[in-house]
């Protein structure tokens, strides 16, 4: 299970904070300069805040500055008895206190020596004999640390020596190095209440830096840890010019910024969750499959024909012959049903060439994909897929619901309504079109039974749904038969409209399914009534399979592992979801 | 959990077995031409065998046709009173009684009339009267269902009447056709030895076919149950005809006949257990990861440089720039560490543009991939690697005896032999090349300890490995600098050697890993002195994230799926592991 971030906001250069056992004289403005506890500014404000926080962040600099120089003149002369206690390592650390992780700190260690690893989120001087740090482990888990320098020698050899360069040295760290440090856990006068341990604090006895961040971050954790300013493709200079004045408050990055600099992405708070949420939307997904004895397996990426149709599919020479990249494990699914498994689910990667440069699309994406034997009616595999998706989000409001609250910190949105139990939704198309023709947006007051929707359709009726019904997910089946591919099966009472339907979440479809067609001689004529030909090259070698052998009905459905996250969080764009997004114009890192 | 078949060897075509209440004349033909009780014949024995059961079986078929038409015409005048309870249906099954999977018949059902929905494994006729199929579920699961003419209409509108017409139609069904089944359950006189269900059989009242399949299997299930013969990449003409020469014997067919013909290939009881095992070692090496606090990602398959090297990398058009398949997600794994988790894990696909054409090699296979942060040792990670082989290999032989025994009886292995618990054996590359030096083969009496292995070199080592400690696992650490890519860490006491190793899996590598470099001005350097360009595209991208903010030191490893499971069984080719393998020649189904 993921380590569940404490508190909501997310604390960001927070300097010394108010518990501290030393007063904290320029605390205010630090915290101001980061914007603490207003953690979705509006535009205008953020930018007055900007200019304040400029102003005292260079004051304060200054006088760091002025500080630290006059610190090093009057020490320069002196031998540095510290001089093992800190300083960069490579290999080993030369600590031999237990590794302890912020995690599982607890008042039981108060007043034992300690061993941590963590990046330095923050670090300063207070006067010239003092320092402080803050510390981050992965989870969010955040300590502060403290130093200051000790008149006297304590031990022999230096052990235990603290000296005004070790100070220096300590407060003079780049932000996001990373360091282990031994250290003496003590309880602070008051909580520090920017750290996520705030009952704890670590008096530092030795700090040694393992990998150095360098001079000036290209993405502050502040501006990585907000929401994403603009959602187009590439940054413009302004912006680059923005998310590079970090630690002087400025919030705001481009998606584009966030993406460019993966590390510190990833490093903030918010994009932890998103990715843990992620990973536990998959893992339920599997897991119930599991327990209803889906199998899995793993289809190809590499095919031999453009077997969905030739549009929008990648192409590449293949050792003198031609390979595409697969659009959907569609086929594959199918040929697992005729091989002999009842039910087979899949994870991975698909691909769409198209050019499609909106915060919803793609080029390569992971598809969660379910198909199964049909007993007696294909509303089998609906309500399969249904279970799916309620085990999916109780799993997530049971088990993730710290992790949900820290994202609407940064990116708000309503609380996701699921419908009661045995109270689904399930409209047919036909009747999703004649709740939009009637309560819906005067320009949805002629769509035809007979037209896929668009867009703007589904939102209006996810919209409607949500009022009339009181529920985020909702299904539409029976879909007409034009809007979907050659392989649904139509509907045995109504030939034009078919066996298949679409989930949705907010408005949005999430999946697409249905019952197939299995009698090879009805796929061969829906293939040509389609305008394709059964012989081609990747249609040939699908409908072989259904003459060779004995095939049941069967159905099943696609899902967007991206799409859900960001459907169900809300999200601006898929692209703060997937770990690494590739769209037309992106494919780095 | 899978479901185990009962007995190792696989029944095919058996025809009558002799425990049926109605006495098998041809049963021993049958069971011979099937080649019952002879897994692996010699080549020269499956000939002679083929040719007697071809005879026998040409016997059989002669004297079936001749009883049909009798029976054909002596029925021809009659009304069949029985006409609604055969035939076939598309949508729906028309029998109330409830459906009882195969795996759940038990002495309970007795007397009950249940609904079986099952492939047939094989139909014929007793007589004219009176016919016998083999129901077939996934997993393996057959019972024997028989139906007799009834003399008199039992009941009104040919209700329970079983027609002489019926019982002809049900003898000539065709193989592998799947069909919904009316049934009592019985126990029969004596167990139905050829069925996994052997102590019940099913007396048909009603049969539906649901889909057909044809006249002539393009594989039967006896020779897809057989090991295969040539691994040739294209079958010849021979073994073409070979594998069509089905329900007479001829048990062998060629690995290309099997992946030519994917739903019979899968539906061999073989191949489940193959397919079961493989998702097994996947589900294993996820458990463990995330109950070690592994985070899962999903690195991408397009990228924007052949980043690890240009050679054996697909590279495509995208959107007038190129792109290419990712080797491994090696750098993807190092950015999410980068990012701040300090462990991922990810399982897809890689893709290598080799052109070589071995039973070792494909062009997409399943990486299973992990990678840490060090916190003292790269041995941590090697550690931990042990720990998630053993695991797995535990798992295996815990959960999955009974599929490895029906693997075996096909594709016959030693037992994968493992260290005791604390006796897990490492060895230096050095100390590796001296064994080999003073115990191998005479070939290998000058090899040195700077050279790579060859793969010969390896196979022969693992036999002294196994001969010296019992063991078909075990580790070689210390690789040679020239062997191991860029980012591998020297070892800080010879740098001629590396913090790097592989893992042995009788006698064949298994996974590939090491200490990587953290620190970007090392990574430059290293890249430098491999005649690399550190600024170029690929590795410009890749040293910038370690430039951009301190990355604590790590290590990890990859893995082949497919590989785990083929050298775990001793198979012969990775290519009948993976559920659609890619290699130079074949890119279909």
């Amino acid at each position: 299970m993921a380590e569940p971030p404490k508190d909501t906001a997310v604390p960001v250069n927070p300097a010394l904070a108010p518990g501290s056992t030393v007063p904290a004289e320029s605390s205010k403005a630090a915290a101001e300069a980061a914007g603490e506890g207003d953690a979705a500014p509006s535009k205008k404000g953020a930018k007055k805040a900007e200019a304040k926080a400029k102003k005292e962040a260079e004051k304060l600099r200054k006088q760091q500055e002025r500080e630290a120089a006059a610190a090093a003149s009057s020490s320069a002369a002196a031998e540095d008895l510290a001089k093992d206690n800190y300083g960069d390592v490579q290999y080993t650390t030369q600590i031999a206190a237990p590794l302890t992780h912020l995690r599982d700190l607890g008042d039981g260690h108060v007043g034992a020596t300690v061993r941590v690893r963590a990046w330095i989120q923050n670090a300063r001087m207070q006067g010239a004999k003092m320092a402080f740090v803050e510390l981050r482990e992965e989870g969010n888990w955040t300590v502060q640390g403290v130093v200051a320098a000790t008149s006297a020698a304590p031990g022999a050899k230096g052990e235990g020596e603290v000296s005004k360069q070790m100070v220096k040295w300590i407060g003079g760290l780049k932000l996001e190095s990373f360091v282990v440090v031994e250290a003496s856990v003590q309880k602070p006068l008051e909580p520090v209440k920017s750290c996520r341990v705030s009952g704890l604090e670590l008096h530092l006895t030795r700090v040694y830096l393992v990998a150095a961040a360098p001079e000036m971050l290209g993405l502050g954790l502040g501006p990585a840890s907000r929401a994403v300013g603009s959602l187009a493709e590439e940054e413009s200079v302004e912006e680059k010019a923005q998310a590079l004045s970090i630690t002087e408050g400025t919030p705001i990055a481009s998606l584009a910024t966030h993406l460019s600099n993966p590390a510190m992405h990833k490093r903030a708070p918010v994009s932890q969750a998103i990715a843990d949420i992620r990973i536990a939307v998959e893992d339920l997904f599997c897991d119930f499959l599991r327990q209803n004895r889906f199998k899995k397996f793993h289809p190809p990426s590499l095919i031999g024909a453009a077997s969905e149709g030739g549009a929008n599919v990648f192409r590449l020479p293949y050792f003198g012959e031609e390979a595409y990249l697969a659009q959907s494990p569609q086929f594959y699914k199918q040929f697992e049903i005729a091989g002999g498994r009842k039910r087979v689910y899949c994870v991975g990667p698909v691909f769409r060439a198209e050019n499609s440069n909106t915060p919803r699309h793609m080029t390569e994406f992971i598809g969660l994909d379910l198909e199964m034997e049909i007993e007696e009616h294909y509303h089998e595999v609906l309500h399969m897929l249904e279970r799916v998706f309620l085990y999916i989000f109780n799993g997530l409001t049971t088990h993730y619901r710290s992790e949900i609250e820290l994202v609407r910190s940064v990116y708000p949105s309503d609380e996701f309504l699921l419908p009661e139990p045995g109270k689904e939704v399930r409209l047919t198309f036909a009747e999703g079109q004649a709740l939009l023709r009637s309560e819906g947006p005067a320009e949805f007051a002629n769509v035809t039974d007979d037209d896929d929707m668009s867009t703007a359709q589904e939102k209006a009726l996810g919209a409607l749904v949500r009022k009339k019904f009181h529920t985020d997910f909702y299904v539409l089946d029976k879909f007409p038969i034009d809007a979907r591919p050659f392989y649904a099966m139509p509907d045995p009472e109504n030939p034009k409209v078919t066996n298949a339907y679409d989930f949705m979440m907010r408005g949005q479809e999430i999946l697409s399914g249905g019952q197939r067609l299995h009698l090879p001689s009805e796929l061969e004529a829906t293939i040509r009534s389609k305008g394709l030909d059964p012989t081609q090259p990747g249609l040939k070698e699908y409908v072989d399979v259904f003459k060779s052998v004995g095939v049941p009905p069967h159905g099943g459905g696609g899902i967007g592992l991206d799409r859900v996250v960001a459907w169900y969080l809300n999200l601006p764009s898929v692209h703060l979801v997937c770990d690494y997004p590739r769209t037309p114009k992106r494919l780095s890192p």
